[in-house]
């Protein structure tokens, strides 16, 4: 059995982190489903899924780390081609990855007790998300 | 069909790297269920999962990197608020990952000739984790 | 239901970066499939799947950011015990992840307008790769 939902949610850009837990445990809820997983998928090329303990000074040293490894401020040759000015953005989220998947058991999540689900949205300007939950088992 | 499996195990945390493909091979064979995938899902926020060569160096060549890219000896804010010591766990586990989905046909994971399926416990102590495998298919 | 497909392909290994994307979107075609998940896994210990907008400068700068977070001309403990030199992709490899899980819905990939499906072959040396499709779905 599967079935498909949609979260739609704004961002800020630049790192910005949204917890999306509550809406997954909601279509969750709402598809019927006892067991199975739920594959979190993101379209797009500048935002990537994951999960983290949601509080503010994880939040922060998250996007610190990306500045560290992946650096906004060195020549990307993205840029150079195309002029967007967010190939960190891209190298961001393909390093993070665009799926996660989540099992479940009698309709919840088997989530550890401070793991939330999080969009990270890498671009360098605010976006509009559309994220894929596909739900699948009996 | 859906199938739902636990590991659990003890590590030393610290980068611990436990293989727990044998487990898994295991649990699939109990499982009744001849082709499909292994969700392998951690729960916890400072763990993640993926698949490498395990063998003593890679172990330890791994554990270098993330000091390399994620260092344990710099400020994190996750640190100053909770007073955890581990805001370096935390980032490394999203980094890397809490979901893994390997394939199986014919009740056999396919898995590369050397690829294994570990755990790694980023934590600054030593913990309890729970494993969770679900496995769909036919 | 599960349909089990297979994509064989040569690479030149060193970042080399094949868009699987075409492949992926004939296999689920003839698979008779309309809503699911299509889990994408490359069989291997130096090689990871990930999405990416697929362009000349993206592709070089996720090959440059590789060199930076985990250089190919650092020692590695893997080397000195088998001496392969291909430590580096090892460790590469690990951190992207071999596993990628992507929705369809109507035999239609949810992937974004750029979005596309890479394999990502780290070895120091060209390969043969089989990348995996589990297709399960109703």
């Amino acid at each position: 059995m599967v079935i498909t939902k949609k979260i739609s949610l704004s961002t800020k850009g630049e790192c910005d982190m949204v917890n999306i837990t509550p809406q997954v445990e909601q279509q969750l809820a709402e598809a019927g489903i006892s067991n199975g997983v739920v594959t979190v998928f993101v379209a797009g090329s500048t935002a990537g899924v994951t999960t983290i303990e949601f509080e503010p000074g994880l939040t922060s040293d998250f996007q610190d780390i990306w500045q560290r490894i992946i650096p906004k401020n060195i020549p990307y040759n993205h840029d150079q081609r195309w002029g967007d000015g967010n190939g960190y953005s891209h190298v961001r989220a393909s390093l993070l990855g665009a799926s996660l998947v989540v099992p479940f058991s009698d309709k919840r999540l088997t989530l550890g007790t401070w793991q939330q689900i999080v969009l990270v949205d890498f671009d360098n300007r605010p976006r509009s998300r559309q994220i894929i939950l596909q739900i699948t088992g009996d």
